[in-house]
């Protein structure tokens, strides 16, 4: 398949710049780069987004099955985990924006680390014909219930 | 910002072949490159997942401020709708997969066109430490408001 080129919209600013600390309860500010200034006019209308991002510093590349820290389990695909190994190493996190001062986002809730490259930002949630997409209604596999238990 | 190289891991297979066909009630087949195959392994005890595509037939550039629909509204800039026109035009769509048969996921709810070609796939909903994140206590902008409502 043919690649695909892509210029990274931002950056990651982290309160924590210690290596591998994705610990979610911190503050990350989103340095959008400023020629984007105005294409985040009314993004705080919103209380949450997506942060698309790339994962720079992934570089095991055994990326077919999880490496099984899921107990009594059979082996489980990348795809069917959030394992940060896989093919294009794209993190996607739903964050609470607390506040957007010009190009800068500050946002609760995200996984990345310090200066991880933004590939692309979308409002949270996702509508049709006027009507937000919220879904409730889902089935998880049976291991990550009993992660829910433990 | 340095430029980041990114292989599909996949397509999108329609019913309809029509451009412009983004129906979401449409089943869609995402066909994965048969050597991720077992990447998929317990994908579908999940019952949605996120796609992440890559919109190539978006050419316009104009992605600062929404091409308008909004009305009575003031400009909004593409980070603030889901508007297709955006720096690097990803996609990011939460479907009901249907079912899986080894690397073909069968799902409902794409709005992508046949022959787009997939980044990656998610399961959802996003966890941590073992809990689900689903947000349903969320604020949106009055003009989405006012669509809901129309």
């Amino acid at each position: 398949m043919k690649s695909i080129q892509i210029i990274p919209i931002g950056f990651v600013q982290r309160e924590s710049r210690e290596e591998n600390d994705k610990d979610r309860s911190l503050i990350s500010r989103i340095i959008i780069n400023k020629d984007l200034n105005d294409a985040l006019d009314g993004i705080d209308d919103f209380s949450h987004i997506y942060i698309i991002f790339w994962m720079d510093k992934i570089k095991d590349n055994d990326y077919v099955h999880h490496p099984g820290k899921v107990k009594d389990s059979k082996p489980l695909g990348i795809f069917a985990t959030r394992s940060p190994i896989h093919p294009n190493p794209f993190g996607l996190t739903l964050v609470k924006l607390m506040k957007r001062e010009k190009n800068i986002l500050w946002v609760e809730g995200l996984d990345a680390l310090d200066n991880t490259p933004i590939l692309d930002i979308k409002p949270y949630p996702d509508w049709e014909h006027g009507m937000c997409i919220v879904v409730t209604d889902f089935k998880i596999p049976n291991w990550l219930k009993k992660e829910q238990k433990a």
